[in-house]
């Protein structure tokens, strides 16, 4: 079986299916085009030799049985939403490899030990309706029916009624969630730049970091810039600049995996000839440790506070994501990294600082994630891109990283 | 003459034409609340005994000659417009301080040996269209009719049609500017919490601070907030907090009477889970000084490279205002120190950082302006406040400053 060519064709026609004419994809949960995405996928899997079939909610599996230990499942696969606008790549290569994957095994080895399944998640994005993780979440039992029975879209479209609209529904509550899964491994672009600076094929990932979500609001005094001496002032922003270049300047010490993002910087009244009496802002802060993450965030609170005292400022910080770092498996980590040695692929163990459907299915099945590089780091963007050959890198890695898990005693 | 009440009836009487129903007061140049204004001071001029007349442009003038030297001119006023939703004392308490205060010398040394007279001016704020001191600058022959030939306001409104419709129209060119101005001394609000803070009744302004606004762009590269380590970043926010925070602290060191504010700050895309690939901001720089400010600007500029370059950052700075600071006339500052130490008033010598009038009528007859405080340093805005106690200080110094100018030898 020409690999290569299945995976290049398979991109392509499942990219159409969705494709935004504004350019990129835009590919939302229970729309049509995401109905027509997972019922090409369903045929692929049927003619991979797959047994398909979708759960309550949308998710789709593909399942080959194993021939002696047909009660354990080895899983792979990711997300079949976009964001608006997104990417090609972006969840539907994570899909598009596993299957791609086990049916280069089955043609070259025939059937497996246990048994191997795709799953092709019904939403990881957020795009559509205000939750994210429906499709993982619903895999391991975890969603829950009142976190979306009164939400809608932008168009006020109800989740509920757009559920029913393509045939699903909730699932039934009282079923328990599965005991076969033995492995989950997701293969996803890496959505940074770590890969490509270090000029790698593939990420091996240990762990999906934390994160913390902060809201700050500082308030002084807005006053006219010409008629405040600089002694008289409760200056905002420069409040705000003082906070910023420190907590980042001591995240840079501190090194890596901490980051620390001031994404958002709203002052009041933003005016060139005022003294900015108000600025919100935003920290988004990651570590894959729990405590390195609460111990700096705490440190940061503590700064934060301290320069306002300083300068004069009230401070309100809200707290508003608390995300634990999920770290992967150990096993199924060495079983990754054992499937790169074997074809010979430049790799490194990283983390992910992106949030990804692993991170939902980890605390309940032994899991791991392969990533392959992106292109400038570009992702959730229509220039998103991976060379054809990381892609092709990346179902290799992965079919052999099954070949490991399903057809090894 | 009860001063004190004569004052308290003006301003009240005057602030009623253009109250605003959303609060303050919005009357703009050429609007009829604005026309009515301007007559409603025309008829106060006139039952004060002095000779009233409108210039080609609206700039309204009441005159009383001198017994001795007629043809030597001591003239005081302010701005008859508002900003929109502003406060009931700038400009116009400049208006009815001048009138009230050539009232009560009139009313008690009777005729004056050098002719006094009072200036409504049309327009200082700059609030209905795109440009400022169309009334100064008409009155000193600097106006241009190409500059507001082409512009109108924020409803499409024509300029020179507006204009027009209240009976005015361009002054005559060939006119030359008049040389009878032996001095002029403008009475105004702060604007700022100097006064206040030292618990003074008046200020002596020497100078009007010159300006430098800048607008920056600083662009680096939009990341994903959780995939991109530290060190493989171009964050423009970070650059920008390191220029923010370390040319304030600079100018905190250099001191009084430097000011310099970054008022608007806008990042791209911000948002809380991306780093700022770019950012937008503006720094406003005032001193009394020209070369201080050069200096201070210059050194500014070189540290903002600096920055950029260190954090691979592109820099983009324009300087759009490049106002220099505008000293008064050391005799008629000299004048009103010694009417306020004569008036037993607590007061200092100070510079105005915000712009007026005299600094486009400085340059061209010896000038000078006196302060009175504003309450929080509060302008531009229906909470503009000054105790009327001090509103009477103002007028009782100007009256004195006007007595020692037109009355004595």
């Amino acid at each position: 079986m020409d690999l290569e060519k299945v995976l290049a064709d398979n991109l392509v026609n499942l990219s159409a299916i969705g494709s935004d004419p504004t350019g990129g994809m835009t590919r939302l949960l229970y729309t049509d085009s995401w109905l027509d995405a997972q019922k090409y996928v369903e045929k692929q899997l049927t003619e991979a030799g797959l047994t398909a079939h979708f759960d309550a909610v949308g998710n789709l599996f593909g399942r080959v049985e194993g021939t002696k230990y047909p009660e354990e499942t080895i899983l792979s696969g990711s997300h079949i939403d976009t964001v608006v606008n997104g990417g090609t790549l972006d969840g539907q290569y994570g899909v598009i490899a596993a299957y791609v994957a086990i049916q280069y095994l089955l043609a070259t080895y025939g059937k497996p030990l246990r048994s191997m399944e795709v799953i092709s998640m019904a939403e990881e994005e957020g795009s559509r309706f205000p939750t994210v993780f429906w499709g993982s979440k619903n895999f391991v039992c975890e969603a829950k029916r009142e976190d979306v029975e009164g939400i809608s879209d932008f168009e006020g479209k109800k989740f509920v009624d757009e559920m029913r609209r393509q045939g699903f529904d909730f699932r039934d509550d009282t079923e328990a969630k599965r005991d076969d899964i033995k492995a989950f491994v997701e293969i996803h672009i890496e959505q940074g730049n770590v890969l490509e600076n270090q000029d790698l094929q593939i990420g091996v990932v240990n762990n999906i970091a934390g994160q913390r979500r902060y809201t700050i609001v500082l308030k002084g005094e807005a006053n006219h810039a010409g008629t405040t001496p600089m002694g008289y002032r409760k200056d905002a922003v420069y409040g705000f600049s003082k906070i910023c270049s420190e907590i980042i300047d001591r995240a840079v010490e501190v090194g890596d995996p901490l980051v620390v993002t001031f994404g958002k910087v709203e002052p009041k009244p933003n005016t060139v000839n005022v003294v900015p009496g108000e600025v919100l802002f935003t920290m988004d802060c990651r570590h894959t440790d729990k405590e390195v993450l609460k111990n700096f965030t705490e440190e940061a609170e503590a700064l934060m506070k301290e320069v306002a005292e300083h300068h004069g400022l009230s401070i309100d910080i809200d707290l508003w994501m608390d995300e634990a770092p999920v770290p992967m498996n150990e096993e199924i980590v060495a079983a990754v990294e054992q499937a790169a040695k074997e074809q010979e692929m430049n790799y490194r163990v990283m983390h992910s600082g992106a949030g990804h459907d692993s991170q939902i299915i980890a605390p309940h099945y032994p899991s791991a994630m392969i990533f392959v590089p992106s292109i400038k780091g570009i992702s959730h963007n229509p220039a998103e891109e991976t060379k054809h050959e990381d892609l092709v890198a990346g179902v290799k890695v992965l079919a052999q990283t099954l070949y490991e898990l399903a057809y090894k005693e």
